[in-house]
């Protein structure tokens, strides 16, 4: 539905009853073995939204020359009513070891380990016998690698709910995890030959860097402030651009990590969006937006912490709300390719996640898919399927967003009090994040009685031994640096509260503060 | 255990019994999250053994550029007793929203979908509990790009027990399936800038060559008679190459499916393997062994069906010592890279298989998997391994190998049986697979009315939609050729025994052959 505001249209997010009032009137989704599907088939209208730009200029030869998969193609004949397949060598179900999984799982929106479950049961033939949608005999067979109807269906819905993209022809596809689906991407846009770079934080995920370089694509960073990367400073990098002295040609890609970015912890305020996306038309860059933290957004540290604020939202509308708007949902170009994934808000071992992108993107990441992957794991897809959409459901699930990041945001506090308690001031300073897992602490090396003699990294090499000595491990500023071959001045440590518990974050704090103490000869 | 025969040292296969003496003494298995692993934790000695050769001159620079990823190296100091880790953000198993998986499976040796069944249980904690040395909190978490070291165990295991490398520094390394693993591996080994190329059977898997193409990586076909490759062609081919003719450098790699293979279900006898082995020596090809089908060897094909023949296997010693030897199993260089799929012997969406090669190949391919895909999903890991490992151990698995080819057999002969009865021998002939999933039937063009005025391909693509029409889905030949670009005077029909019921191969041979018969204008 689109509405008129001070002259503007702007589209509105579907509520979850509209979704549900859709799926009502779609009737019972009914798939075969393999089956083909896209966000289209699950979509409101996008009548009166804008097309996607096209992204001939920025995708890679290698992504240009994918064909389709001819025996994927083959399946599209099997809807033909009667038509017997001898096509594809699709295992028959009969062959398949289990007959039935069943799964303990919380009851939404009761959330607690001590609460009471609920045992939900998965059989061979369900869709056959008519009791569910999904069942073993099709997850567990050939899937496309775009993943099943069934997950694709609940994706799609949900990403229109949190996202509402302002552009028509978005699609989603599931990917086998973020770190797939960034390498298929710098894949798809960059090129070793065209002496392709991209642009991202000048900290920026370790594991990034490491899946950009041996693809002969140099990383070069923006400066950042403590709401993440500065696009003053990036219209500078690209206005100033030159081609010789960098070694590559002036970068066509952005990665950015806008909320709880990797390692800082830095999240990007609505307006800090906005006047990057800015920066990104003028330059005509392509955004990948990488956002497993996304979801883990909290109300604002608070030293002296009382009860839940008032301000924490009941219902799930103000939650979505009060979340700060997605690249993805300011991008009139269809310019973005946000990544998001299951790994930090239910399982990492699922390894299963989803892009969302315009359809021409979104078919040449498929087609590498066919190759790369063939689409997450069966398993994967039934059980966080039968926990999502048919037990949870749309609601259920965002109650449980919600009442995680409500843990996350207590982990936080108390890793913070202790740093409070514990750290050395005179030394370490640190800006409490508001979402994510990280605290991104950052050492004053000048204070270090051997600086400048011993350089900043060598202090820090320091440190991080003197902390594995004392029992804790933290790590290095150093390993994130987006151009480790520049000097560097500074020292960070990357902290995260997403595992230890609140007395061991107390332990550790303490032993990293005496291994901080004992580089700097401080009492 | 090595023993002299003949002069030569030959390097027995541990039985099932050595392995399970090696794990009472090793003790229990006791890993955290992300542990670390690799073969060597779990394989007998193999000392006396030669090292594999050194294959960096035919790696990729970009394999060559890899790093090791920082942060997983990290978890290295993890093994530290007392050290609290704020390293990785690995989510605390306390948010997981699963805290206990049940499964229905069969009890081996009874595999029948009649036979009793049995419920497996997984928790969350039952590593802690001392219950099982594998459960939720460490398979739903991060875990490393190898898989875990529990699979990683059995799998080991059974690559001892079925290959027995006959060199000493083998790894295996858990893969997202197959298709990834070849996508892998062709980018390890395969340069564009380079102009690499790969040699392979003239007709081969579509999916294969939908992978090579896009890396600007030129394939070429060997000829092939019912064993499939010839080693002379190959040798030919290789010893008369000329690059500026072929637009490519010769080939260093050799892609092969030995059993079964995709499309024309063609198997290397020993020899064949043997020689095809000395041809690669010869011109140092490096080998790319994909077996899916391995484990679906069948009794020869007999015209009229009787009993099942006295010389089935019993033991699974005998089954084992009657497979015909894997590449693996004769590759005294390390030269092979095998890969091993699950797919096509339990379920195809468990997106998890394995492939082995030396320790140099497996680390390259490590390096890449941490930032491609992060190995397999722990769903599946841990719902393969509970069954696999805990609940049937390496006996019962063989033993459902066993019964599985048996199943096998009696689709194919039902097809065969089928194809006897219906298809017009006069245009169409084919030999009985003794491997894998397909039968290629070749239709002759010569007899066509309208040939040579309409090419082969024409015909083809006139049979495949009368047929499409007549409600029959096959798979065309064409679609498998190695080198399209080359003009096609066969016409080929790839047809799989693996999916429809026996009644239903009946209807779709008929409707086949009445789309032959009526293309060619026979009764």
């Amino acid at each position: 539905m689109s509405v008129q505001q001070n002259g503007v249209v702007v589209h509105e997010r579907p509520s979850i009853t509209d979704i549900m009032e859709r799926r009502a009137k779609a009737g019972r989704l009914v798939t075969g073995i393999a089956a083909v599907s896209d966000s289209d088939m699950f979509k409101a209208p996008t009548s009166g939204k804008p097309k996607a730009k096209n992204w001939d200029s920025h995708l890679s030869p290698e992504s240009q020359g994918r064909p389709p998969c001819i025996l994927k193609q083959a399946s599209g004949y099997l809807k033909v009513p009667g038509m017997i397949s001898l096509g594809g060598g699709f295992p028959s179900s009969e062959y398949f070891p289990y007959s039935e999984i069943s799964m303990r799982v919380p009851t939404a929106p009761a959330f607690a380990e001590t609460d009471p479950t609920q045992l939900v049961t998965i059989g061979k033939h369900d869709i056959r016998d008519g009791t569910s949608e999904y069942d073993l005999s099709v997850a567990l067979n050939y899937g496309q690698a775009t993943g099943s109807p069934q997950m694709t269906r609940f994706i799609t819905e949900h990403t229109e709910l949190m996202f509402n993209p302002p552009y028509a022809d978005w699609q989603i596809c599931q990917t086998v995890g973020s770190t797939s689906a960034l390498e298929q991407t710098v894949r798809m846009l960059c090129d070793r030959a065209r002496k392709d770079s991209i642009l991202t934080e000048e900290y920026t995920f370790a594991t990034a860097l490491e899946t950009i370089a041996p693809l002969g694509v140099k990383a070069f960073g923006v400066q950042m402030d403590g709401e993440g990367l500065l696009p003053e400073s990036m219209d500078q990098t690209l206005s100033e651009w030159n081609e010789d002295a960098r070694g590559a040609r002036k970068p066509h890609v952005l990665y950015t990590v806008p909320s709880g970015q990797n390692p800082t912890g830095a999240t990007q305020g609505i307006q800090r969006r906005r006047d990057i996306y800015a920066v990104c038309q003028k330059h005509d860059l392509y955004i990948i937006e990488d956002e497993p933290y996304y979801y883990l957004q909290m109300p604002a540290y608070k030293a002296q912490p009382t009860a839940p604020s008032s301000s924490d939202p009941t219902s799930v509308e103000t939650f979505i709300a009060g979340l700060v708007p997605a690249f993805l949902s300011i991008d009139v170009d269809g310019r973005v390719l946000r990544m998001d994934s299951f790994s930090k808000v239910l399982v990492p071992g699922s390894r299963l996640g989803w892009i969302t992108a315009s359809a021409q993107i979104v078919q040449r990441y498929q087609r590498h898919a066919e190759v790369a992957n063939q689409g997450p794991s069966g398993f994967s897809q039934l059980m966080l399927w039968k926990l999502l959409d048919e037990t949870w459901g749309h609601e259920g699930y965002l109650r449980w967003l919600m009442d995680l990041r409500m843990h996350y945001t207590r982990r936080r506090d108390a890793l913070l009090a202790v740093c409070d308690e514990f750290l050395p001031r005179e030394v370490v300073s640190w800006t409490p994040p508001s979402s994510g897992m990280f605290l991104w602490m950052k050492v004053d090396p000048a204070k270090h009685p051997d600086y400048p003699r011993r350089s900043a990294l060598d202090i820090e090499e320091e440190i991080f031994h003197h902390a594995i000595d004392n029992g804790v491990l933290c790590a290095r500023g150093s390993w994130f640096r987006t151009e480790p071959g520049t000097p560097a001045s500074e020292i960070f440590f990357r902290a995260t509260y997403a595992s230890a518990s609140e007395e061991a974050m107390g332990t550790a704090i303490q032993r990293l503060s005496m291994a901080i103490r004992k580089s700097f000869q401080l009492q």
